[in-house]
């Protein structure tokens, strides 16, 4: 589809608007290319993750894509990395610390909201605070509920769902999540 | 990486573009920090997700995020949360109902293209109708296959795949999701 | 909230481009509901996929969403359908084939950072080659291991984790993923 063809009815600053944001996502495009030999969604392009993660006070080193969604207090500590299509939900406290790999596509919550939904909205959300040690690695579009703990070191498969608390250097998965 | 450092090479209204954006960031994230002790991705800053619903003809005060992808014929009832990252595929129709939680990473679907892949693109898509009832929980990353149907206030676990229809009150989880 | 409003004690510039994005968002939303009946977000209604797609020097007629991530050497065939959050990690190399469809939330990749992150960031990541074959249906949100290689034809379930090599035509899915 033309989207400049398309606009063509459009105040002549919508269409100027248009074409400087195509022209700005080409050249940071190349930028990335030559730079990273990487590819990335427009906003990541515009907006750096060491910056984001900066403003919102995690330890030194840190990173976390613009996609990322970060609700309440949110602790994290150094060189953690924090992936595109996230969720860090602390409206019930939630802290992560230095070196994780919080992989793309994990939620991680310190609230739920079945309650709500099943009350028909009569009631209220249920929040619990949830940990995350140092070390840990979890994998890709993992879950983890409202007031799980995971110790130093732990290893968390991809596409799991963790609802209870393990200890440090616990290696687990699936849905719901065990040592394997 | 400086990206403004990266620019200079750029012509100028593309270098300001830039700038802007960066600034028009910094002072949403402070809107959005402030008001509700939140970070968000840049196009959630720069839209809202209940005047999106809304364009969208979705019932009052459901809501719906600037990643969700809506396709076809999509009917929400009023109250309903849509979370980001999810698909709502109306191409064979999809109806919700109201009060529902929509989490992150949900994809609902009225289509599938299994057969268009495996047929090297000669077959043609499927369709099939899809229909979710008032007060439904659905957990986060959570896949709803083509014509399924499910009754009031049903709760689905977390990163299961529906198949098949189940009746109202139903609490279902796994792959394939079954009654638990 | 009103964005507008809050916006008022910023620069009048930041205030225009703020306007201008907005009214840019719905003539293109307005295009894409009365010319493909659907809704997608802010940065997929300004960027075309098509044209992602052949700067990343994919094959003729295939698509990629701006959510999308590709990092390092990644090549993909003609006709080839790649969702929106996804992830392909060409870090370690990786090559899709002909008229795939990589649906929604899919992760394939040619790394991992486990080490990386039980060393406390002391080890290296591992990389290897991934591969996917033509005609491939890989389900929403499953994840494909570093190392995998499907043969043509493949049907991969949703949610599914691929942990080593099928043969052409093989149907799988699951966690590790099995024949099915």
């Amino acid at each position: 589809m033309n989207r400049e063809e398309k606009l063509k009815a459009s105040p002549e600053e919508i269409i100027t608007e248009f074409k400087r944001l195509i022209e700005l996502k080409a050249v940071l495009d190349t930028v990335f290319k030559t730079e990273f030999n990487r590819s990335i969604p427009f906003a990541d392009l515009l907006f750096d993750r060491w910056d984001r993660a900066k403003i919102l006070g995690f330890g030194e080193g840190s990173s976390i894509y613009d996609s990322s969604h970060v609700f309440g207090k949110v602790k994290v500590g150094k060189n953690t990395w924090i992936g595109p299509f996230t969720i860090l939900d602390g409206s019930g406290d939630l802290s992560i610390g230095d070196n994780c790999s919080i992989s793309a596509g994990v939620q991680i919550y310190s609230h739920d909201s079945v309650k709500w939904a099943i009350s028909g909205g009569a009631d209220d959300y249920d929040y619990t605070p949830t940990f995350i040690g140092n070390n840990c690695y979890i994998g890709p579009n993992t879950v983890i509920g409202k007031g799980v703990s995971l110790g130093d070191g732990c290893i968390v498969g991809v596409n799991s769902f963790v609802k209870k608390s393990f200890p440090e250097g616990s290696k687990i998965a699936g849905n719901p999540a065990k040592l394997i």
